[in-house]
């Protein structure tokens, strides 16, 4: 691919799971020639085929443990629910001095329901590139998803600095800027600034599609106002984001009591018709996204 | 302006308040050349000299009464608030065979604080371009905002036909697709389409405000998971979203009702770890998606 031998940051990587998140990475890490070989694993021959057609893949497998085998890079790229059976069964096959990583959006989960079956000498290293779209599947993926976006990762105290290093370089060439955080602290910084937003959005498309036909067909005719945005955040893949639901349970359900309480404050300001209180409230919030625009996240 | 004069639908046309909406029918009436003379009306004298500056009208005056002199069309372009001191105000000036319109999300407001108002030869014609972005004032208007959007009339069952006709015409040439709808069901509709997300929108960004600080930072620096969508809706202008909260009461406490019933249910369907459930309301929602695609809403 013209690609020197110098670029080559893993021999072998290897992706369980080619959806949007795994055929990105992938993608990517072909056109800058990161990794020697990429093999994918997936669960369905559909996805193996369209991966080979696409040729984000050099060889893929159905069993995560030949998938793994030998590979310097291993990258679960599922849904948080099958996490646990995966690094069982990857387990025996890794090889010492491999690091394991994933794309998960809960992080705590790795060290719960990854790292006891990790044998010794193996590095583990999670990973969440906050990046996306509402689509999804092997065929939804692109290399530029990444480019100008955070990834954080959340090694261990104890974790291989070189380890944490080699994976930080990956996710750097793929246009992403990285920051290394506790995981318990990510998985508290996401149940607000993705998990409710998402949970939120599911609820009140879910509230229009129980209106009669004749409402809920306007609805979808006049979505532009506010409601389109829902509807997109409200797209998103529905097995990914269960797991990540039941998986950071205690950090969202801690936010969604937050959030309820200040909705209930201004369905009550609403009721009672003050005014004051409500423009104040929305002239703090219009500041919120200057705040947002100066860290440069839109 | 090298316009033909068979292109103008209005002799002359007053705009009360120049703002985003305002500011954005000056500009395209201007472009098209659909009145012959465009008086704003602005509260402060900066709005007003912006609105000289930026060459959208032909006069400007800081009474409403004086700019609707002689109008063929009075458009109310203010937050909803102040309808009623308007309509008071520029009652007496009106003259016979006058089209009064205007702009807002809420449309019952029209029948109970403008209409008593307005003398005999008038004709009331409520609307709502369905359109819009977060930022506001004079400068932030464009020509393009209402292309291919709707713009919903909600006459009064006994009004003039032509009357109807001569408005929906000025937005069919401003690029919008005319629907005419009761009043009330236009207030229905839009307290789940637009007035409930905005809501809520607030709220979470109000929810984050509150952290502390460390953890605040944190939030606006990885809010591209979803946040970010939330900020923009939230940063839309406090004293129009105010006076339509009030103003649409009963239909968005109504849908708020519904809303808080549908994330409880969730809620305790993560607390009880209900994959099934979850899943299966995700996956509901996804479709909703392909229904606002479909209605080419984006």
């Amino acid at each position: 691919m013209g690609t020197a031998d110098k670029d080559i940051l893993f021999p072998r990587m290897a992706l369980i799971g080619a959806g949007l998140i795994g055929s990105s990475l992938a993608r990517v890490v072909r056109r800058q020639g990161l990794a020697g070989h990429i093999a994918v694993c997936a669960r369905t021959q559909a996805t193996l085929d369209k991966a080979m057609e696409l040729g984000f893949a050099d060889s893929v497998n159905p069993n995560p443990a030949e998938a793994a085998k030998d590979a310097d890079l291993v990258v679960l790229c599922t849904p948080l629910g099958v996490y646990g059976s995966i690094a069982e069964a990857i387990a025996p096959a890794l090889k010492s001095g491999a690091i394991v990583s994933d794309v998960g959006s809960c992080k705590e989960i790795m060290f719960t329901d990854v790292a006891p079956h990790l044998p010794e000498g193996v590095y583990m290293v999670p990973g969440h590139p906050v990046a996306g779209t509402e689509h999804s599947g092997p065929e939804a993926g692109f290399a530029e998803l990444f480019e100008g976006r955070w990834c954080i990762l959340t090694p261990g105290p104890e974790t291989d600095a070189d380890a944490v290093e080699r994976l930080s370089e990956l996710w750097r060439r793929a246009g992403m800027t990285v920051e290394i955080m506790d995981a318990a602290h990510h998985d508290q910084v996401l149940a607000l600034t993705s998990h409710l937003p998402h949970l939120i959005a599911y609820t009140i498309v879910g509230t229009a599609t129980d209106l009669g036909d004749e409402l809920k067909k306007e609805v979808f005719k006049f979505a532009a106002g506010g409601f389109r945005d829902f509807t997109r955040i409200a797209a998103s893949d529905p097995v990914m984001w269960r797991d990540i639901f039941l998986n950071n349970k205690d950090a969202l359900l801690e936010v969604l009591g937050r959030f309820t309480e200040d909705l209930t404050a201004l369905q009550r300001a609403i009721r009672r018709g003050e005014e004051k209180a409500l423009e104040d409230h929305f002239t703090r919030t219009r500041g919120i996204r200057r705040g947002v625009i100066e860290a440069k996240q839109d």
